[in-house]
C-alpha cells in the first residue's frame, strides 16, 4: 500500500509499544497531511529528547541531568530506595507524591534463559550504592509477573544478612477489579494475604 | 512530571489522532529509553516523508510523485471519479483491489459553521476535472456523517444537470453489527432501504 519513505516510516512508527500496523499507517498518513512545521516539531522533539536524555550515573533514571532531580535533592531521604524495573514506573511512583525517598531503575528484571543476570539488572551499582549509604529499607517496586518474582526474591537474599527492611508492593484484587474475572492465583493470593477490615 | 524537551516531546506527540496523554509519556520515555539510533530513524523518517509527499496536483492525494500513480495510470477508468474526503480512505478503498477508476480528494468536507465553503473542499478544482473527462459516475465515498451528508447533497446538486450517474457509498447495518447496538437512525434507515435477499 505505501512504498519508498512512507512505508519505512511506517516501519519505524510500528517498533514502538502499542503501535501496530494499522496505527502507524494512520499516523504515517497524518503526518505527511498536516501543516509541514507541525510534523518537523514532532521529528525535532524526538531528536531534542533522545540528544537530552541520559541515564543518572546514581540510580539510573533516565533525566536530563547528571545527578537526577531525585538524587540531587537533599531534602529527600536517601535512607529509604524504591527499586523499580524502568524511569516510567518510578514516575507513575513519583506523581502519587507520597513517595520521599530515592529510586534506583534496574533496567531490566532477572531472565536467565534471555541470558539477563545480575550484571544487566545494574545489581553491582546497587549493591555499591546500598552500601553507601545508611539504607534502612528497600522498596522492590516490581511487577508480579515471573520475572518480577525471580527479580524480587534474588535482590531479597543478596541483602538478607543487612539490618535492612527489604518489602514489596503489596498483591490482592485490584480496586475496581471484579472476582469473577481474577486468575485464580490472584485470588487464592487475595485470600492468604486477607486482612482486618478495620486495618 | 516531565519538564523541557521531554514535556515538549509529550505536547507535540499528543497532536497526532489517537494519542492522548498518557500513551504520549508512554511513547516519549520509550524514545529516550532506546537505542538512540533506532530513536533517531523514526525522527528521520518522519522528516524523510513530509519532505516527500506533496498533493497530487490533479486529484490532491499525497503521493511522492506528481502526477499521482493512479493520475498517471492510463490502464484506469478516468470516466469514474471517486471522492473521498482524504488520502487514507482512498488507500482503503483502493486495498480492496474492485475499484480501477480515479480518485478524487477533497481533504475537507462542507462545514459552512467552520469557514469550509465549496473552495476549501477544493470544489473548483473537481468541476474543472469533471468537465476536461468524459465522466461517467462519480462516486461520493465520503462518511454518512452530518459534514458528509452535506457535502454529498452540495456536490450531488452541482453536476444533476450533466448526463453524470452520481452514486454514494450503501448505507446500513455494518457486518458483524448488532441491532441492539444499532442507532435508530441507522435502523430506521436500514429498514427503509432493505433490500431482496436474492439480490
Amino acid at each position: 500500500m505505501f512504498n519508498g519513505v512512507l512505508d519505512e516510516l511506517v516501519n519505524n512508527l510500528k517498533t514502538m509499544p502499542g503501535i501496530g500496523l494499522k496505527t502507524a499507517q494512520r499516523l504515517a498518513l497524518h503526518l505527511i497531511s498536516i501543516e509541514k512545521t507541525t510534523a518537523m516539531k514532532i521529528a525535532d522533539s524526538i531528536t531534542d529528547s533522545v540528544n537530552s536524555y541520559k541515564h543518572c550515573a546514581q540510580c539510573n533514571i533516565l533525566s536530563e541531568t547528571d545527578p537526577c532531580n531525585f538524587c540531587s535533592d537533599s531534602s529527600r531521604n536517601s535512607q529509604v530506595i524504591c527499586v523499580v524495573e524502568n524511569t516510567q514506573d518510578a514516575y507513575l511512583i513519583e506523581k502519587l507524591h507520597e513517595f520521599k525517598g530515592r529510586y534506583f531503575v534496574l533496567n531490566e528484571l532477572l531472565s536467565p534463559l534471555d541470558g539477563i543476570g545480575p550484571d544487566e539488572i545494574n545489581f553491582p551499582k546497587l549493591y555499591k550504592l546500598i552500601n553507601s549509604e545508611e539504607v534502612v529499607e528497600i522498596i522492590l517496586a516490581l511487577n508480579p509477573s515471573a520475572e518480577g518474582e525471580s527479580t524480587i526474591n534474588y535482590l531479597a537474599s543478596q541483602f538478607e544478612d543487612k539490618p535492612i527492611k527489604i518489602t514489596r508492593l503489596s498483591t490482592g484484587l485490584p480496586f475496581g477489579g471484579d472476582i469473577e474475572y481474577t486468575s485464580s492465583l490472584t485470588l487464592s493470593n487475595a485470600l492468604k494475604r486477607r486482612y482486618l477490615v478495620s486495618d
